[in-house]
Order: C-alpha cells, then structure tokens, then sequence
C-alpha cells in the first residue's frame, strides 16, 4: 500500500536548517578570501589607526590657537615645521603655533586639530595667516576612531566583502579563518534526459538543471559536485545516490516529477542507512512535490523536475540550507526583496504560496514588477526574469499596482 | 605655474566609457561561463522543445474525444497502450481512445492535451474514464513553445547565471563565446603604506585600498593584478604606473588624496605616450579629486586615497567602465537600486552629488535606510554599509520619510 504524506509548511521546512551543522573551517590567503565567512571573531589588536592623523592637506593646530580667527580678523600663527608623511613629527606645537601637515600626517604633540590650506595663507617661511577657527578634532581621524584596540572587528559568520576584505587588511590579517565551503552533489534523473554532448532523439532532451542548479550552487557558495544522469531504475538511482551522499555534504537529485521518480526516491531514502525523511511536499506552487530528507547527516532534496521548479525550489528553501551549511549567520543582510508594484492583477489558489517570475520596469518614476506567466516547464520564463514574488498562503490573489517585494534571481 | 581643471559632470563622465572598446573574446566550457559576459548571440539550431510533451502524469488524448466530460457524466476511452519516457511512442491515438503518459513523455500522434491521473478512473487494462474535459494544448508543452528554430535564445553582451547556463546546455553549447575578463592593474601610493605584512611604525598605516579594490575588481568581473605600493616620488610612480599600464586594460592608481599626489599623477600622464586627460575632478562627495585618463587606449584612474572615497568612487564612476570593457551592454539589468525610506534628514551641500553610506532596516513593513555619518577615511562605515543613496547635484537635502534608491555595495 501507497504512504501517504502531508505537506509541510515553508516555515517549518526552514527551521530544519537548525538539524544540519556548518561544515568545517579552512585558512585561506586574504586575497582568496572574498566572498567566503568567516569562522572566527576577528578581534582588533591595536587601535586603528594607532595615531591621530590629517584627512586634509593643511596646518596642524591646537584648535584653541584659532579661535575667533575669520576672514576679516585673522590668527597669525609661527610655523614650527613641516609633518611628513609615514614619520612620527619630531618636534611638538604649542599655543600659537603651527606646521604644515599633508592629508595622512601624523599630528604632532600638542595639536588635536588641522586647518584647511584653503583657509591660511603663508605670509613667510615662518609665518601663517588663518581665517576661519577650527573645532578640537576637525579634520582629523583621532586615534582608534575607526577600531578601538581588543574591540571586535568583525564576527564569524559574516560574508567577507571588499570592505571587510580591507578591514581585515588593515589589521594585517592574512590567513583568515573561513568555512569550508559545502560540496553539493547534483544528480539528474530520468529515461528521455541526455547529456548535453548527444544529439537527442524524439522523445528525449538535454540534461538542463544539472547546469540551472550546479550555477545556483555555486553563487550560493557551494561547490556544485556533477554526478550525472540516471536512468529510473531503483539499482542505478540507490548506488548514484549512496555515491553521491558519500562524497558530498548535500544532495540535490532532480526529476521526480513523475509519480513513479517520487517513489522510487522514497524507496531508496527509506532503503538508505541512517535516513529520516523530514518532508515530502511543501505547500508552494511551483515545487509541491519537494523531497527533504536527512541520511548520516547529510542533506538529501528530492526536488521536481521542471527546470523552473526545480530553481524556483531552490532559491525558496535548499539556499538557506546551504547558507547554514556555509556558516553565513547574517543571512537577512543583502537578502532585502526590492519593493516594487505589480503591473497587473495576478490570481492564485489559497493553501499554497505561489512563487511568480517578474520582470522589472522602470516608468513614471516607479519600479514595477510585471509578471512573466508560463509553464513551468519553460526556462525562457527565467531567463527573462529578474527576479521572484510570493503570492501569500491565504491570499486570492494580488491587485495591480499593490507593492509587492522581488527576490533576484 | 599650476594649471586649473575644471570639474566634468557625472554624465560626462560616464559617456567616456563609450572611448574604450570591449576585450578581446575567448571561449570557455560551459562549466565556466557561469557570470562570464555572452560575445556571440547564439542562435536556436532545433525546437525547444522538438516534441510535444506532457507536463503531468495522466491520460493523452485528442482534446475532442473529452468535451462533456464531467463528474456525474464522466466520458470512457479506450486504452491504446503507454508512453514510455525518452522513447517515441509507436502507435497512434484516435478519437476516442488515449493512452497513459507520464509527465515528460512525448504526444503520440493524433493527440494534443493530456488528462491529469486525477480526473480519471481505471475501469481495466482496456478503458479509462474520464470526469474532466481538457481544451486543446492543455497540460502539454508544444513543440517549439519555449524557443522556436532560428530565434536567437541569448544576445551577446548578457551575463550568464544559472538559468542562462541551462539555456545554453538545452541547446548542447558546450563553447561558449565569451568576452575576456579585463585585467585590472591596481597601485597604491604614499610614504606612509606598509605591505599588510609588516608592522606599520607610528605615522604608517597597512595598505587598505589594494584589498578594497580588488575585491570590487573581482565583484565587477575583472580580473585584479597587484602592482604593489610605490612611494610618493617622480621615478617610482611613473617606471609603476608605465608597466602597468603595459600588462592591464585597466589601471586604478588610488592615494592622490594631498594635492602633492594628484598634481604628480598629473605629471606623470602628461609624460606618458598617447595620454590624454578626460576628467580632472567630478562634482561628487567623497570623491572629487578623481582623474581619468586614457593612455593609449587603456583606461587609468586616479582615485582619491581615502578608502572610503575610493570604494564609491570606484562604484559610482569605475565600474560603468569596467562592465564596458567586459561587453556587458544590459548594464541596468540587476542594476535596480533598491527603494527604501530615509530614516532621517539629511544635508548637503549643493553642486556636487552626495554619496551617503546606509544601513537598510525593516520596520513597520517598511524598508528604511539609515544612514550612517562618519569620515571617509573610516572603514568601519563601510563595513556597516549595506548600500549608498546619492543625494542629487541641486538639492539642499532631504527630508526624513522620503523615498530614495539604495544600490548595495
């Protein structure tokens, strides 16, 4: 007799993510460390900077020198020197003194404060005029402004950026602690799917998610691991699947839109050692009927086999699995829908979530997202996408011009 | 006597790209070409698919042979036989009669809809009945529906992601015609920056902006090549800047914040062969002191030293140019800043166009941007950053609650 499961719903599908533990952590060079997380906290072993320095080409002061001074009554202050850059200044400044400091330079002691060259004049090699007072601390950055010494600069699992790439930089950090980055293997499954290098015959087409979801993996931060096409027999698919499991932290298997994959998939996960399957259908539209199940505590997802659903699939709910995989704990930064407003009315059934492909539009001064309808078994629908929309659980359908916010894809 | 530049105008600016030609092409497996910029449109050479196909499991039929069916007056059929996946099938399908088909198996002939499994009813291994009428094409994808012989499925000048990737596997294009990366020669000057390697003495400071700038080199789709940093003098720069320029397409000289350097750099391109200066200074906030040169026939920058200054300068002005050199013609394509509301009032100063860093929160079912003040030589503001607005050339401010774009660095 035929199982019967219930769909789960997407909320508790994600915090299956908890169930699975970030794969392990590796050193990379810091010039390879764009794009990975980081594993550790990285914590400041200095100030930064370590000295107060000019943002401005000027005249280094003690603010106080330069009260009142203005266009019509300047100060007149004594320059003591010249502050050059890369060197500690070897002589101080006191009251009504000064030196000429360029954007960089270390302040000498005694000041807290540099005036704009714009607003001196030199009157001789020894002497200025300057006609606008400044603050204590204008135009300078003090002493660990940016960082304070023992201060944590930044937390592991935060994606490494260019700017966090010249944080870390600045602090000299030149092997950073990263997490591995999790394997994913892909396996295509059914009787009419070719390699890309055959020519098909009626009845039959090329292997297209394999590429659709190996590229997913790969802007996730995965390593997409191929492992081919299988034919619909239970001996193929138990030993490419066993294959894959094995050499992989993830399996993403895709096919199983016919009733007879779906099964078979069930056979073999229920046949496999250590597995539970934790949800057999999700109520999302396209993508019903996912497979997610855990084997030796590994991933394994059963995903359909339209290419669209396949991808719609996994952006929705195998990405925060890989994320969580990954280590990336900020998974909320950058993932920001952009909010735009629907061009036209859009029905949908209530009970599932519907996941609509849009194209984005710039008119009237206004982003726009306008659908892109179509079988899911059509890639030209995603390829013209930017991105996606949720039509919610209980929800008829969305009106035209309502907001609506566009997850890229 | 010091010559005086008149600042260009961001358009101005961004029409120079328009002076550089596009890399040369290259051709790379498919594997590969995940992010790489199309250099040939490619053109359908069959069908997508060849056959009519089901998109369900159920029963085919010719549309007609179901009209009237319903559940209290259901239709009965003939069973002719069974399609069977990536075969065509060897019998024909009259009125009248049908035949299972799983999902993904081809139409045989006479039929052009499919009844899903769920409206019907096994009476034995001969007939079927039917409860639901199906109009012609339902539940099919025709032959051709997704791309027709001859159409052009990808135009070059298009970034491939992972739909893209499948597009090109469904069409078996294993070479892909792509441009080349730009190479990206990047040199950081002043006689206050160590390598990130040493221990930097009190008035020096670790090279920061070679780290920065090749992770947004790379995010850009360039390729970044170190030149190292070279102290502050005639000889050095120009023997750095000549030999980068000879193995780049691209050269990013960034440090000319006091007017030392940046009247140095200007030197320096006034000796070098072929060069002309384009843009000395643009109307922008941080990021003024910029300059753009061509020097026979590559691009070179001059950006300002602050890190900040160079990171928005770099978004705002040095990528349009890169993603030029690269072939990329959709450059608005995922090029949507993202609408949020302005937590705050904010100032600025007419004349220029002020980038402002921000924060993007959620509140109320709102996206907010926050902005986040600090000085432009602070890395710590970036590393809080999600995104810049741009506060436009004649405005005085704005006010807290309106609208404004976000772009994410």
């Amino acid at each position: 007799m035929k199982e019967f499961f219930q769909v789960t719903p997407l909320e508790r599908v994600l915090e299956y993510t908890t169930e699975f533990a970030a794969t392990g952590t590796e050193t990379v060079s810091l010039a390879e460390a764009l794009d990975r997380i980081l594993a550790k906290d990285v914590i400041a072993d200095q100030n930064l900077p370590e000295f107060a320095r000019s943002v401005v080409d000027g005249y280094v002061v003690k603010a106080a020198s330069t009260f009142g001074a203005t266009e019509s009554n300047p100060g007149y202050l004594t320059v003591k020197g010249e502050v050059f850059m890369g060197r500690p200044p070897d002589f101080a400044v006191g009251p009504g003194e000064t030196a000429y400091i360029p954007t960089g330079g270390m302040l000498p002691t005694g000041t807290d404060s540099v005036v704009m060259i714009e607003h001196t004049e030199k009157l001789d090699d020894h002497a200025i005029e300057v006609f606008k007072s400044v603050a204590p601390g204008q135009n300078v950055i003090l002493a660990g402004e940016d960082f304070k010494e023992s201060e944590t600069i930044l937390a592991a699992g935060n994606r490494i950026r260019p700017q966090e790439a010249g944080l870390l930089a600045a602090f000299g950090v030149r092997s950073v602690p990263v997490f591995n980055k999790p394997r994913v293997g892909i396996i295509s499954t059914g009787d009419e799917i070719v390699p890309i290098d055959q020519t098909p015959s009626f009845g039959q087409l090329r292997d297209i998610n394999s590429y659709t979801l190996s590229g997913l993996v790969t802007k996730s931060g995965g390593i997409p691991v191929m492992f081919g096409i299988v034919k619909d027999d239970y001996e193929s698919l138990f030993t490419r699947c066993s294959q894959a499991l094995e050499e992989s932290d993830a399996v993403l298997l895709s096919g199983g839109s016919s009733m007879g994959t779906r099964d078979l998939t069930v056979e073999i996960l229920s046949r496999l050692p250590h597995s539970k399957i934790l949800v057999h259908g999700i109520p999302i539209s396209p993508g019903k009927p996912t497979i997610l199940a855990q084997v030796g505590g590994k991933i394994f997802w059963g995903l359909p086999g339209h290419v669209v659903s396949a991808m719609i699939v996994f952006v929705v709910v195998v990405r925060p699995f890989l994320e969580s995989l990954a280590g990336f704990s900020q998974s909320r930064k950058g993932a920001f829908g952009i909010p735009a407003k629907l061009t036209r009315n859009l029905a949908s059934a209530q009970g599932r979530v519907d996941y609509i492909r849009v194209r984005l539009l710039q008119k009237e001064g206004s982003l726009w997202a306008d659908p892109i309808l179509g079988k899911s078994g059509l890639i030209h629908t995603m390829v013209k996408a930017d991105g996606l929309i949720a039509i919610p659980m209980n929800t008829e359908g969305l009106d035209e011009g309502v907001q609506v916010e566009v997850f890229p894809v």
